[in-house]
Formats: structure tokens, sequence, C-alpha cells
């Protein structure tokens, strides 16, 4: 048929093989050795903070020790923010302690606290339904739930009360905010995350903290005794409006094509409370790892430049990946296909794209190379990972590596995201298609440029 | 057969009709809803608290509008102790946060913490093998895994490291000391827990906390890398000598033989982290909840009096346990039979004894009872539940209706003992059990004398 002749021209039979052979050797990647070796040696790395320095050192080293070349870091500036102390506690009618975590961005409460009545809400959107100023002196409790989903698309709906909660509460008149974590699991353990949408939103905010799930069960059945409620929240944060952060960059020149990117990444930062092992030491693992194994096993360089990319500070506003689509304006039309890992490290199902009419046969190519890897063919609307948005929105190409997110947000922004929770099986089942995928868009003798793409 | 005609005796054919009846109630039981009430309206209680003085309170007054006669407090004294500060950390070579607590009992660090240099040990026992002084400014770790086990006999080996290090680790000259949790559960939950083996052990002491399993993973795997390991641990606790408790109890006084007591128990304390919820607000939830169903669905009141005991300061080292037995010393020869239900919500799977050889035949007649709930016979070597101890030891026949704590030590002791995990299904199948138990004991035509026993 007319679509296999295309086909056959978009990846070659060659390329092909050597993807398999790349696929068939996967298992043994380094990749469970670089998450063991970032959450060990490094351990949280909050965005502008000390320790996420000492991670791009980490991997600045580490990439010179694989045999990357033209490895270095983009620094750009952060705000900086901390967590000092944080505890609430239901002081009446049945006194107990509630565990609680301040969201990212969270102001401080005055000295010994705030204390008021709780107000609870069933979703954001109540909230939103209050005039100004009608909750004087309360402390507001949103209790929405977030759907378990393999695609994460309950996180999508969710993370809208993280996000707005601080500021629709100050706008309210409440003291204090609390919220059922954006999370999915039944454990003890509060989920943080940051509450702002925007890097500079500046409107009044209030202290706010996540409670986890039995805790927010917990406020519930107090409530449903029928007296008000009264809570106690302490909670001390430090920031500062600018502090060090970087990306980390590191190259397997391409051969023929070397000013052509495939651009794969990850994002070196994690929250403070856990050590980063799924979110996202599980991203670094999978494309130094990737790479890696392409670098070890392919006797040519591939045509194209392959770019790993470790961005800095994601979770406070993806401001590493802002950083790099502005410093790297110039050069973004010649990223020719780009993917982030930043979902954990269950197995990828599906493959995504989000490419121009030329580029789409070479991708079903791809899928079909992936296939055995349990892959299935996507659409065409990827998102291609958090970090990917900002050169996405400038027109870039991208793919998706969708993995089964289902127990992601179990873990995702918890002290419990550690190294145990990676299965190294499933962590290579990623490397696998990594690396088959960066060697087939490496060498495919197509374009994948979207057709509304404009870059000048 | 002989031993049929001896059975026939002790328990009578209507007595076991009556037990499978309420077997066939027990879905209709107020267990549940106590264990919510006491989690939900008190939450934790902690031996020598004003929360434990509110469980004391909420418990006379359940018990009275629940119909039980006799409900009384009987007071007695324990020492106090409460956590106030607890954190630990990684100083070098590679800082970050350690999830720690304190073990029950533990001193404080000076102000500003302890440091020192990690001396990590397999096991209690290669800790002992250090002479005296050799671990100067040291802070030991005691990396010991806990066995998970249906019957809680990895538990008993487990928890020696609890009891022991502080002294140990004092004994060799170091400053501090942490212990892999006694627990078996790879969530970043510290489990805390008594480390005194007796109440009134003096001999010198360091602060001492528990790690989380991922902690303690991590610990090692830092340490792995060659280097000397430096933690720092600050701890603040307070205690007091002296401290009011008290044991609740309440009663189906019995019809023809009011003297004679079939006793239940369980315990109303916890720890402070969680809200004892499988410890053990489950067995309170049990006991209240089987005496109750008997009350409601058994038109004549037993012949001997059913007792339920809610002991205080368990958590602690049985101080409640060792009050009911010295209080009541009088009358411990007319205790017919106790148990204790403190093993979580699980489903009960053996029915345990200690009884005289004159109770054989009557305990396997029970059983045959309990057999459709999935109960198998088991030993005549009960321990009959912690509090029981005192009253064991002092030569009262005990049963065991041993539950599955396969996931028992999974939340012993944590934040994350709550309610949410208490499945109520399991709970009633435990309500049935003992619901059908205390009707048989308090009807059995004999005696379960054991042969050893003397009350003088
Ligand atoms: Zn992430
Ligand atoms: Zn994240
Ligand atoms: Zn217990
Ligand atoms: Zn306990």
């Amino acid at each position: 048929s007319f679509a296999t002749l295309v086909g056959a021209q978009a990846i070659d039979e060659k390329t092909k093989a050597i993807a398999n052979d790349l696929m068939d050797k996967a298992s043994q990647s380094q990749a469970y050795s670089i998450v063991e070796s970032l959450t060990t040696e490094v351990g949280p790395r909050l965005a502008g903070s000390e320790a996420e320095a000492r991670a791009r050192d980490w991997a600045v080293k580490k990439f010179k020790k694989m045999g990357f070349k033209n490895v270095r870091v983009d620094p750009f500036d952060v705000p900086w923010w901390e967590r000092q102390v944080e505890s609430a506690e239901i002081v009446s009618p049945f006194p107990q302690p509630l565990y609680v975590t301040a969201l990212g961005g969270s102001v401080s409460t005055p000295d010994g606290g705030v204390t008021g009545e709780v107000a609870i809400f069933p979703n954001l959107a109540a909230l939103k339904a209050v005039k100004d100023g009608g909750l004087k002196g309360k402390v507001v409790f949103i209790d929405e739930l977030m759907t378990r989903t393999q695609d994460g698309s309950g996180y999508r709906v969710a993370v809208a009360k993280r996000r707005e909660t601080a500021y629709e509460s100050a706008r309210v008149g409440a003291v204090g905010a609390l919220i059922r974590s954006v999370g999915t699991n039944a454990q003890r353990f509060p989920h943080t995350g940051q509450m702002r949408s925007g890097e500079n939103r500046t409107e009044p905010s209030v202290p706010t903290a996540a409670l986890s799930a039995p805790d927010a069960d917990q406020l519930v059945r107090v409530a449903s005794r029928g007296k008000p409620v009264k809570v106690k929240m302490t909670i001390k944060t430090e920031s500062r409006p600018r502090a060090q952060s970087g990306n980390v960059i590191a190259e397997i020149p391409g051969r023929t094509k070397p000013e052509e990117i495939v651009l794969i990444g990850a994002h070196l930062d994690s929250w403070d409370l856990g050590t980063g092992a799924v979110d996202d030491g599980a991203g670094v693992g999978i494309v130094m790892g990737a790479a890696k194994l392409l670098m070890d096993n392919v006797r040519k360089a591939p045509d194209r430049t392959i770019r790993v990319v470790l961005f800095g500070s994601e979770e406070v506003g993806l401001v590493g990946a802002r950083a790099y689509a502005k410093q790297h304006k110039a050069e973004l039309k010649n990223h020719v296909l780009i993917a982030e890992s930043d979902f954990g490290a269950g197995k990828i199902w599906r493959f995504d794209s989000r490419v121009g009419q030329g580029g789409l046969e070479a991708i079903a190519q791809m899928q079909a190379v992936l296939a055995p890897l349990g892959i299935a063919p996507g659409s065409n609307q990827a998102s291609g990972g958090p970090d990917m948005i900002p050169m996405r929105e400038a027109g870039v190409p991208v793919v998706g590596l969708m993995q089964n997110g289902w127990d992601y947000f179990d873990l995702h922004h918890t002290p419990n995201d550690t190294l145990d929770k990676i299965n190294p099986d499933e962590l290579n089942q990623n490397v696998a298609a990594y690396a088959a995928f960066i060697y087939m868009a490496a060498m495919a003798d197509t374009r994948f440029d979207r057709d509304e793409a404009s870059f000048d």
C-alpha cells in the first residue's frame, strides 16, 4: 500500500533492527542505579535550595563519567520557599492532632498560630460561590476527592483546589485553609505541591495546608457530630524572591545532522518531604539510562544529536522549562522531537504524539517497533510532560510515552516517595522504550514539524 | 463415645443453639460504630494523659447508655511520658532528613541535639557483644528486620531491640540510638512503642528513636558508600513519675452464679501517633459489641456474670492489667474464663485455650460451634492477650481467640493506625466469635480451673 511505501522511507529497516536490539538490552541499563545514586547521595532537592545545587553537581559528574558530551549547566533564578513548622489540631469539641503539610508557597501564620471555626466545602466551586468577606475568621476546608485514573487525568481536575484555595480563602476573609490532599492513597501522608498557578501571582493569600486522607475523613466525622469544630493551624515558612537554580544538559552529538536535536528530559528538583524517587528520580534514571544504553550499544552515533535535559525547579511552576525555552529560543526550530518522563516508574502503555501530518507515518512505525513492550498507539494530542509545555506551546513537536500512573498519586509529593517504591523491571521497560524511541527519532528520514508552528 | 457423652454435659444443646443465633446476628452489632465513636470523639489517648481520662468518661457513658450494669472505674497511678520534639538528619556525607519517632520512655537530648558517627549493628545481640564504653560518642543503629507472621510471633522476637537498645547504648557510651522500626510495612511511618521492659527500670539510657523502614534502608545505603556517616538527633520528651489512669468495668450480672465471672477485655489507651483504631479501638469495639449483642438477643441473662474490662495504660507496660490483678485478687479464683482482643480487626482463625483437663471438652465443643466462622482448634498454651498476663500468671484459665495479624504490624503504633483501616465485616466476625464464646462460657456446666492454679 501507499502508506507502507511512505512508511518504509520514514524509518529504515536497519534503524528498526538497532532499536529492537536496544530494547533487548534494556535490562542491563543503569537506570535503577542512577535513581538510587540520586536519591541516596542527594536525597530531597527543593527548587532553589543548596540540595538542588548538589543535585546539579551530581548530574554533571554523572553525565561526564558516563561519557556524555557538552555537559553543562544553564543557570537561572527562581523564587525560593521553604517550610519550617507545620502543625494543626482540632481544638474543640474533640481535641486531637491533625497531620498536615503546608502547600508550596504558603505564607506563615502569626506566631502562636490561627484558630477558627471550620467551614467545610465539597469543592473549590462551592468556596468560589461565597461572597467576598463572607467567612471572616473561619478556617476553610475543601474536602474534594481525587479520582484514581491510569493516565493522570484525575490530577488535572483535583489540582485546582491546591492552586486556588489560599487565594479564595483570603478573598472570603478566612484566617487559614485546609484541603484534602491531592492524592489517591488512604495512608496518613499529606501531599504537598505548589499552590500558585503562576510564578508571579500576588493576590493576598492565607496560610494553607493539606490534610492526609485519614485526617480529612476524621475532620468530616468530627463535624458530623453536629457541634462547631474549631481548628488551630501553625505554619511557619520562609521565602526569598530569588535563588539560584539551573538546567543540566548533556549530549550525544549527531553524526550527520548535529544541529538537529532529539530532546528527552526529566526534572532534577523534588519536593522536600520524600527523596523524589518516583517524582522524578525515576524520570532522571530513565532518560539518562536510555541515552547511555544507546551510547554503549550503537556503533555509529545517530544522525541527529540526542540531548538529555534535567530541568531544575519544575515543582514550583516549570521555572526551568521556561528558562530553557527562552535561553534556547533560537534553536527551538531545530528541536525535531521532544519528550519528558515525569510520571513515576510504571510501565509505558501508550505512545502519543503531537506532530505534523508529515511525521505521522514515522510515529506509527515507531509505535509498531515499541508494540512488543506492551505499548499501544495513542492520539496526536500529546502533552509531552510538564517541562515540555513551554516548547510545545512554542510549536515544537512532542511525543508522550505514557506511563501507567494508577499508583503514582499514592506517593506523589509525600514523605513516602522513596526508592523502595520503584520496580526495576518496570523502570527498564521505560528505558527500552526511550532508547528505541530516541534512536529512531534521531535516524528518521523525516521531520515532524507541526503545521501550526512558526519559529521566527 | 465417652467423649461425646462428657461433652454433651459440658455445653448443652440449647446453649449451643443460642450461641449460633448470636453468631447469625453479629452483622447487626454496634462494634464498628463503637470504634468510630472512640477514635473520632476521643482520638489518641496516651496512658496517663488527659485524653485517656476523656476515654474513660466516654466508656462509662457508653456502657451506661448501652444498658450495662455495675459500670465503674478502678483508678490507679501510672508513670506519664510524652513526646514534644523529635527529628533526625544525616549531617554527612549526604545531608538529608530522616523520619523518626521517639520510643516511649526515651529521655531527651541536650538542647541542640546530639551528633555522632553511626555504628550499625545487624541485631541487638551484636550490640550486646560490644564492651562497656566501646562506642563513646557514637550513635547506635540496630538494623534488625521483623518477620511478617500470621500469629504475631515475629513481634516477640523483634521487640527486644525496642526494649533494650536505649540501655545497651548507654552502656557502650553512645550519645543516642536508632532502631529500624518494629513493624512490617514499607511505608514511611516510624513505629513507636515502649522501650522499657519493666515499669521500674532505672539503668542509664540514651535518647532513642525508631526510623521508618525506608529511612533505615536509606541509612544503610548511605553507609554503603564507604564514608563515615554522621547523624544528628534532637529529642525532647517530658515525664512525671505519677499520673492518673484507670480501668473501666461493666457487667451483665449472672442469673444463677453471679459471683462467677467470664471476663473479656481490651485496652482503652493508645499510642499518641495514630487514633488507636486497630490498637486497640478494634478490641474495644469487639468486646463491647459482643456483650451488647448478647444483652440484646438473649432473653434470660446467662448463669455467670459477663464482665467487660477496658484496661488503661496497657501500652506503657500492662499497668492497668497489673492493677486489676491486684485490686481484684480476692475474686480471681472466681474468674472462670478470660480473654482479650488486642490484635487488630482481622478475622479470628484459631481458638486457643489454657485450661485444666476438666475444661478441655467444653473448649472443644466451643470450637466446634465457632468452626463455621472459619475458626480452627488451637493449642492449650494460649497466652490470652497482653492484659491477661497478670491474671494468667496468677492461674486464671484463659482462652485466645486468635486473629489474623498478617497486616497488623503494618499499622501498629504508627500515625497510620486510623479508622479507615478497619473492615467492618471482619470486625463483626470477631463479634460473632466473642458473643458465642462468652455465652457458652457463662452457661457451661463445668469449670475450667487449671491444675497448677492455687488462689490463696
Ligand atoms: Zn514531577
Ligand atoms: Zn511533582
Ligand atoms: Zn494493644
Ligand atoms: Zn500497642
